[in-house]
C-alpha cells in the first residue's frame, strides 16, 4: 500500500506535535506540504523536518493534487471554513478540537463533509492515552459489568490569561470538552443531562470576563450511569488527569503518570515525583497514536476511532454546562441542540 | 480525677462495640449498668465484659443515681425519647446517628438538651478515623490553601434488605448522612445548597421501596467550595471509603485501608488486596476514638467534637439530597430546615 | 473448655503489652498471677488490669497451683532458670526471644522442657503480622512456585545505647535474630549456610563495643534459595520492616504499615505519611495474636505455631553470621552448632 | 555548531534502536553511513532510515573521511579489533559493553584509545534512565546522606537459550555487568570486595554450560557502603528493575515502570498491570538520552559519562563474581585485575 500523503494546517505548538509524528513515528504516511499564514514559521519547521513544499496559503495546500489529507491546526475560526475548502476538494480531514465555536457552523461543517463523502477525524487524544483507552476497552468488555458511577478529575497546572478564557469560548469548550468526549468514550452511552456548578476560585480576571475557574458537572446518561467532572484552572502539584468508572462487576481507574517512580523517604516523610507538567508532556505519546489512528482508518477505508458527531456531541454538552451554570438548574442535551 | 460512670442502653452491634472500648480501652471510665429491652442479650454482653448491672429498664438506667452519662445505641425510634428522658435526668448523652427520622423531634430533642444544660455527642464516628481526622486537621491549618473543591467517594459492600430502606429513612438519611457530616468537617464551612442524581441501579426492591441505591451529590458550600459526594449500596470489591479535597495550595486525598500491604505479582498481573470489608472492621479505631473522644469532654466539661446542633445540620442536608433527587433540582437546605 | 490461667513474670514493656492482650482481647484465658522483682511495678500493673495476685517472687508464681502456664517476659538471663523451674512444676511456657545468649544454656532449657513434656513457645511475634503470615501461607500453599530468593529488609528507627550493644548479644542475636526466624518461617527449609558483611555505619560507640549497626546476610538454604537481609540500626524515617519472596511462579512482598493512607500533594511534590515508627506500634497487633495462638494451643493440646527449637534454630544463625562478619567468610550452620 | 557526523557498526536489534534515535530524535547528529556484515539486513535498514552509505566493510566505514564517530553495535568478539581500527583512525568510539570477553583485549582496547587520544563511552544505558540517573544525583547531592546499603533487583522475564549462557561471558558478564556499573554510579564509590552466592533454579541446561540463573552478591564499598545485588534469568511477571539506596539522611528507592497507571478491583483483588515487559520497551527512552551524551559530549569536548574504564571497572566486579561464585568466598576486586 502506498504512504498516505498529508498536508499540514497551523504550525503552532500542535502542529508541530502532529508534523514530527507524521515524521518520525509513522512511515505509512509521507508530509508532502505544510502552510501557515505565518510563513516563516512554517519555513522554519519544514528545515527542522525535512519538508520540501512549504506555503502561506491553505488554499494552495488543500488543492494540492499529491495531498490526500489534511491535518488542521490552525486557530478555531478557520477550521470551518477549511473543513469545507477541504471536503470540496475531496481530501481526508483530520481536525483539532473544537470544530467552531458556533453550532451553526459546527452543523455546515459535518454536513459539506457528509456531502463530500471524505473522512473527518476530531483531535480528542486523550482517548489515545494508554491509561484511558485500556479502560474503554475494558468496560466494552464487560469487565467492570453496568456501568454505574463515572468520575472524572481534570485540573490544569495554571490558568489561562483572563482576557483569553472567552475567547476560547470559555472553561467547557476550550477544557471540559475533552472531559466531555472521554465521558462519552468511557461510558459507551450519550449523555441526557447536564448539572454544573461553576464558581470562580483561581483568578477573578476570569470571573470579569465571565468565565469560570472551577467547575463540577453531573452527567446523567441515557443507561442509567451518573458521572461527575470537576475541574480546575489551577491546580499547583501540576496536571490532574483521573479518571475512575465503578460499574456492577468491579471499578477501574487511572492515576496520574509521573516522570519517575522514584520514591524518596526521610525525617519528613515518603516523597515522589508530581505529575508530568501539563498536556504535551503527558498525552506526548496519545498524540502520536491519534494521527497514526487516523492515517490507518484513511488508508483501509476503515471508520474512524472519533468522528464529527463525536465532536458535535461533545460540544453540546459544553454549550449545556454552560447553561446550566449560569441558570443553576439540570439541562437537558436536547435543549441546546 | 475520678472515672466517668457510664451507662449503655442497646446492646445491639454497635452497641457491644461501644461497651468492649469502654471495658478495655479506655481507663477513665466505668460501665456501671447497661439496659436492653431483650433482656437475655443484654445479659450476655454483661457476662462477657464483667457489667454487674443489667436492666431491660432504660428509665431505670437513666435515672441509676450511679449513671452520670448515658450511651444511646438502641434503634433510632427510640432516641428522641430517651434523649428527653436522659437530658431531664440531668445525665449527659451519646447518642447515635440519626438523632431521629422526624426533623420535628430532632428539634424537640435538642431542644430538651439544651434546656437540662446537659452535654451531647452525636455518633458520626468517622471524624475520628485518622485518615479523615489528619486531613481535617490539615484544611484548618491551612496547608491546602482555600478550599475549592471536596470529593467522597462512599460504597458499601452490600445493600440492606428492599424492605429495610425507607424504614433506615433511606440511604441519605441512612448512609449518606455520614458523608455529609463528613463534608462539613472537611471543608470547615456550611452547605447551602444541593443537587442530588439518584438512581436504583443495584436493586430494584430497593426502587420499589421508594427508596434510591446510587446517588451523585453536588454541595456548594458557603465559602465557595464545591462538594461532589458519590454512594452505591454495592460495591462488589468491598467497602470503599475515600475522600479527597483540593484548595489553592494543594491537595490531600485519603485512600481505603486494606488488612495487608502484600502484593502479589504473577503471570496475570499485580494484585493487592481489597479494602476491609465492612464498617466494623473499617472503623474500629474510630468507634474507640470518638467514645474517649465524649469520655474526655464530660470528664474535662470541653466542647464536644460533635455536637447536636451537627446532627441536625447533616440531617436537614440529607432531607433536601433526596428532595432534589425526586424533584430533579437543586435544593436549598433553608428550603427544608 | 476452662479458660487457661496463665501467670505472667516480668512487667515492663513486653510483659505489659502481653498482659493487656490477655485480658481484655483473649477471653480463653484469665491471669491469675504477675510476678516482678520490682513489685511497685507489678502493682501498678495490676491495678491497671484488675489483676488479684502480685509477687515479688517468679517462684511463688511458678508454684502457684492456679497457674497453669506461664508467660516469661523478664530480662534474658532469667530466662533459662526460670524456664527449668516452670518445666519441673510442669508448667506450659511461653518465653520471649532469645531463650539464653548461651548455646549451652539453651541446649539445657530445652533438654528440661522435653523431659517435663510441657510446651514451649518462642515470642517470635512477626510470624503472626498479617502482612508476612499471609506470605507464609501464600509460599506454602505453593502460589510463588519454588522459592528462589527471599529478600528482608529490618531497620530500626534509633540505634540503642553503645553501652547496651554487646549486653543483648549484639545486633544478630538482639536484633536480627527475628529476620533469621521469619527468613527460616517464609522459605520454609534450613539455613545451611550464612556470609555476612557488617560495619559500624552508624555510631562509633557500637564499633568500640564490638558490635555492628549496619549488616548484609546472604543465607543459603537447603531447599536451594538464597536470601538477603538487610540490617540497619538507624533509618532516619522510621522503622523499615520489609519483605519479598520471589519463585518460580511469582512474586509477593509485604511493604510497610503507615498510620494512614493520606497522601497530600503540593508545589513540591507528592506525600505520604512515614512508616509506624518503632515495634510496639507496628507490631501491636502481631503480640495479640502470638499469645492467643499459644492459648489456643495449649488449650487445645495442638502444636505450637512456634517451638524452643525455633529459638534454638535462630541462634544458631545468629552465632553463625556474627562469626562470618567478624572472619569475613561464609559460614556453615553445622559450624558452630 | 555543525552536526555530528556518525557511522553505525551493526544493524542488528540494538543498532537499529540506536540508528532510529540518531536519525528521529537526536538533531544534533547525521548518520552518514551504516555497515554489517550482513549486507541486506543493513539495506533494509538503510531504507528505512533514509541513510545513504550502506557498506559490508567495517573498514571502509571506519576508514569513511565523512565519518567523525563510530557507534559500535556488533557482536563482543569484533568489539577490540573495531576500537583499535577506528582509534587508530582518529575517530571517537561509542561502544556497546562489555568492551571484550578477554581482559587482555580490554587493556589492550583502553590503551589505544588513549594513545589516539580519541574518545571513548561505553553503552551502560540505564544510566540515563529517569528513575535512575534522579538518584544518582539525589546521592551526589547529599539528600541521602553518607550511602550505607545499597541494594539493586535486577530480573530478566525469559532466559537465554542454554547453549548461549557462556558463549555470552556467562551471567555476570551479559547481565549482571549492568547491575555492578549501576552499583558504581549510585554509590558513587569503587567495589572493592564481592561475595556471590549462584545457583542453578530456572533451567539445568544453563547449569550443564557452566552458568548460573539465579545470583545474589554481596558488594563492599571504599567509603564503607555495603550493596546487594540480587539476579534472575526469569521473572514470570516480567521484567524487574528496581534499585535502593539508603544513608545516614533517608532512602531513595526506584520501583518498575508500568504501560498504563490503571487499577483494576473485582470480587479477587485489586489489580495493576505488569511492568514493561523487557529492556527494549523498559529502556526505550534511556537508549535515546545515552546516544545524545555521546554526541553533545563529542561535539562540545566534554567529558564522557561513561568511560572505557567504567567498562573495564565492572568488568572486573563480574569476573570477581563468578570467582567468588565457584570458589564459595569473597574476592578481592585486585585479585583479577
Amino acid at each position: 500500500m502506498n504512504k498516505l500523503k498529508v498536508g499540514v494546517i497551523g504550525t503552532g505548538r500542535i502542529g508541530k506535535v502532529h508534523i514530527e509524528s507524521l515524521v518520525t513515528r509513522i512511515a505509512e504516511t509521507e508530509v508532502v506540504s505544510i502552510a501557515d499564514v505565518n510563513l516563516d514559521q512554517a519555513k522554519k519547521v519544514a528545515a527542522q523536518f525535512n519538508i520540501q513544499n512549504v506555503t502561506s496559503s491553505c488554499s494552495e495546500l488543500i488543492n494540492n493534487p499529491d495531498v490526500e489529507a489534511v491535518i488542521i491546526c490552525s486557530s478555531t475560526d478557520t477550521h470551518t471554513p477549511l473543513i469545507k475548502e477541504a471536503a470540496a476538494a475531496g481530501k481526508h480531514i483530520f481536525c483539532e478540537k473544537p470544530i467552531d465555536l458556533s453550532l451553526e457552523n459546527i452543523y455546515a461543517a459535518l454536513e459539506a463533509v457528509e456531502k463530500a463523502g471524505v473522512k473527518m477525524m476530531l483531535g480528542f487524544n486523550r482517548r489515545f492515552d494508554p491509561n484511558f483507552s485500556k479502560i474503554h476497552t475494558m468496560v466494552k468488555e464487560g469487565q467492570i459489568g453496568d456501568p454505574h458511577v463515572l468520575k472524572i478529575t481534570s485540573r490544569d497546572p495554571e490558568p489561562p490569561p483572563g482576557e483569553y478564557a472567552m475567547v476560547s469560548g470559555g472553561i467547557f469548550v476550550d477544557m471540559v470538552i475533552h472531559d466531555f468526549d472521554m465521558a462519552r468514550y468511557i461510558v459507551g452511552s450519550e449523555v441526557t443531562e447536564i448539572f454544573t456548578k461553576a464558581n470562580v476560585l483561581v483568578d477573578p480576571e476570569i470571573g470579569k470576563a465571565g468565565d469560570f475557574d472551577a467547575a463540577v458537572s453531573t452527567l446523567y446518561f441515557e443507561n442509567g450511569a451518573i458521572g461527575v467532572i470537576d475541574n480546575s484552572r489551577k491546580a499547583v502539584y501540576g496536571y490532574d488527569q483521573r479518571l475512575e468508572i465503578f460499574g456492577s462487576k468491579g471499578m477501574v481507574n487511572a492515576d496520574n503518570n509521573t516522570p519517575d517512580r522514584d520514591l524518596f523517604f526521610n525525617k519528613e516523610g515518603i516523597h515522589a515525583s508530581l505529575p508530568l507538567h501539563f498536556f504535551m508532556e503527558r498525552y506526548t505519546e496519545s498524540y502520536v497514536r491519534e494521527v497514526k489512528a487516523f492515517v490507518d482508518s484513511v488508508r483501509n477505508d476503515a471508520p474512524l476511532p472519533v468522528s464529527g458527531e463525536d465532536g458535535l456531541k461533545s460540544m453540546l454538552i459544553a454549550i449545556a454546562a454552560r447553561k446550566s451554570a449560569l441558570e443553576n438548574r439540570p439541562v437537558k442535551i436536547s435543549e441546546v441542540a
